[in-house]
């Protein structure tokens, strides 16, 4: 077990809803390496497998049901058409759990991305009214796949603002960030203040395109 | 002159209406010492200049409408509440200028801050849809007014996202962002991707009382 993980965080295992996206591989490349349990979940229970038999460290791979059901903390990086579909589909089998939403709702056009408006203000918002029973929070939203998948990359220059109201939950959830080499998870507020940090990832899209990068945010001060 | 200033912006007077509120006197402040001419306006011009009176370089005071008349770039740092009433006023003073908003329409309540709906989709975009005839940049939401108005702090350790639809001006704040010792002006993408910009002023006011900071963000891979 990588010393980045946390005693908290130790002993759990992480599932990851759309794990065969870049975000959520990524992601479950990162939590395998520090030597987390993962379940890796995809529509396609077959594919999930492969794609985590690619992966470090002790990643499996199942249907989405699958790393809803056997997983303590859930990582939500599935698109965000569909989001309130799968969440609702899964409710039952997520209730008790931290759910972690990842998901950026934006739109695109020949001048980039643009932030989608959300009826509940942010799609981490959408998931905490359908789970009504899951302590939801809201956190990865700015780190770049590219740079989770690169296995040459040993540290992610990068924070992670975790959001949510219920503070035990933020705060393992700032243990799983910090379980990725050279990130840290830093508190960004409540709930209702996660659609500009989802909505963020549109500039975020701007800077890469003007500076060629993948760029994060460290905040400072802190 | 300092050397941080680039030659485009060499010879510019800078304005800064509501420049005796933090942020604007802040401001003023960095931008008197880096050596740049500087207009300080407000309501009360009495007030403007004994402002102006206590800050370095060539700063003086006067109302806005004076701000806005005699300085090639005006930086808009007045409350949210009469915005659009006031660039309304002094919108033909600010036709053929760059105008630099860096309002945040913010709510506050016992939980925190929170971003307050804006019609126009946020403060810049108002901003640009009633100064018809100026180049409308934002800019400069995120500094600690705190550390701008510290005459001991000489370096500010955050960048400064500047969000635009004209390559020309945005390029020239950017510039006029990096006459303040510590900071960098990074493209942060077009003006419709300025609300969350705008109201991520709410997270960094989460992470200031949870840290107790002067929370700044800078752009990783850039």
């Amino acid at each position: 077990m990588d010393v980045s993980v946390s005693d908290e965080l130790r002993g759990l295992t992480v599932g990851v809803l759309g794990g065969t996206g870049p975000q959520g591989r990524g992601l479950a490349r990162r939590f395998g390496a520090a030597g987390l349990d993962v379940v890796l979940g995809s529509r396609d229970a077959e594919r999930a497998a492969r794609t985590a038999a690619g992966l470090p460290g002790r990643v499996r791979g199942g249907s989405n049901a699958d790393a809803a059901g056997q997983a303590d903390i859930v990582v939500v990086a599935v698109p965000w058409e569909g989001h309130a579909e799968l969440l609702a589909t899964l409710a039952p089998a997520l209730a008790g759990k931290i759910v972690v939403d990842c998901v950026n709702p934006l739109g695109f056009d020949k001048q980039g991305a643009y932030a989608l408006p959300v009826a509940e203000g942010s799609a981490a918002q959408q998931a905490a009214a359908i789970l009504t029973g899951s302590r939801v929070v809201a956190a990865f939203h700015h780190v770049s796949a590219v740079h989770l998948e690169d296995p040459d990359l040993d540290r992610v220059d990068t924070d992670v603002l975790v959001l949510g109201d219920d503070r035990e939950a933020t705060d393992l959830v700032r243990d799983l960030a910090a379980a990725i080499p050279g990130v840290r998870g830093v508190y960004g507020g409540r709930l209702r203040n996660a659609h500009q940090v989802e909505a963020f990832t549109a500039n975020l899209i701007s800077v890469n395109r003007r500076y060629r990068a993948h760029a994060g945010l460290r905040v400072t001060d802190v």
